[in-house]
């Protein structure tokens, strides 16, 4: 077996969520800005100021390891994104957005319960109890934020097209 | 506001998730030839068997909407199956090839059980009671996928590198 190990992943995947959350960080004004929901709106605005704490915890995280706090191109979360401002483009103006919008915020959220979920596994393996710790603070507001969007969908968002 | 709705977001999004898995049953063999671990492979191998049934699901969906069954390019599931292929390329031979092909399979599951949800809510909204079952089906498939793959990276994946 070749060198690269655990630790090296851990690494290229820390590397990997950092860059997601950069690029989160500048899709959600552009999503609350189209909301026609004023609960949805506030929900964005609240990630927005949650996010700016994850990438926080992210950077603490390098430092714990030494390494300066650099991102890596995500495919993962372009991809997510892409698809969201897609939506946003083709259901502009119509009773569909905040559905959509709704639907790209938690393809979002769970991409990142899938990362946190896989580095806080990883850091109990590697013995990083401080970086788990952080680890688990993010993805418990991630999974918070999911269940605020789902209750958002069962009842703050109109479905029917406007008279 | 203009005469998109929502039952036109249910059919493209429905049609992205047609496209996904189409994708993620090509992936699957790819995964489970590189897999290291027994437990691992067999897990692949029986999720690829799922997909096959959960494609199906789709078409009657499809059929049940009186449309063709036909895939819409998907962003999202390219640049996580990317990421994928490029942990599978940058890890071969190491002693994290094993972890690295789990944290994409749970990537993509989660990226499958926010689709589905979203899917299902959506469909229940629509009072199509057939369809809403059917997404339930698949949905609760992808949940107990991503226990499975949680398990497995507790228990039956080597970090250590071999000697």
């Amino acid at each position: 077996m070749a060198d690269k190990d655990l630790n090296e992943l851990f690494l290229d995947t820390l590397k990997d969520i950092y860059y997601a959350e950069k690029q989160i960080l500048k899709a959600l004004p552009k999503m609350a800005k189209a909301a026609n929901s004023d609960e949805l709106r506030t929900a964005f605005e609240k990630h927005h100021d949650e996010t700016e704490g994850q990438i926080e915890r992210l950077e603490a995280i390098f430092e714990l390891l030494g390494k300066p706090a650099r991102g890596k191109k995500c495919d993962a979360i372009e991809g997510i994104l892409d698809e969201g401002k897609e939506i946003m483009d083709e259901y502009a103006d119509t009773a569909a957005l905040d559905a959509g919008l709704l639907a790209a915020a938690q393809a979002v959220e769970h991409y990142e319960i899938s990362r946190y979920g896989t580095l806080k596994a990883w850091a109990i393996k590697l013995d990083m109890t401080q970086a788990a710790k952080l680890l688990d603070q993010t993805l418990a507001e991630e999974k918070k934020t999911d269940d605020t969007l789902s209750k958002i969908a069962e009842t703050a968002v109109n479905y029917e097209a406007a008279a």
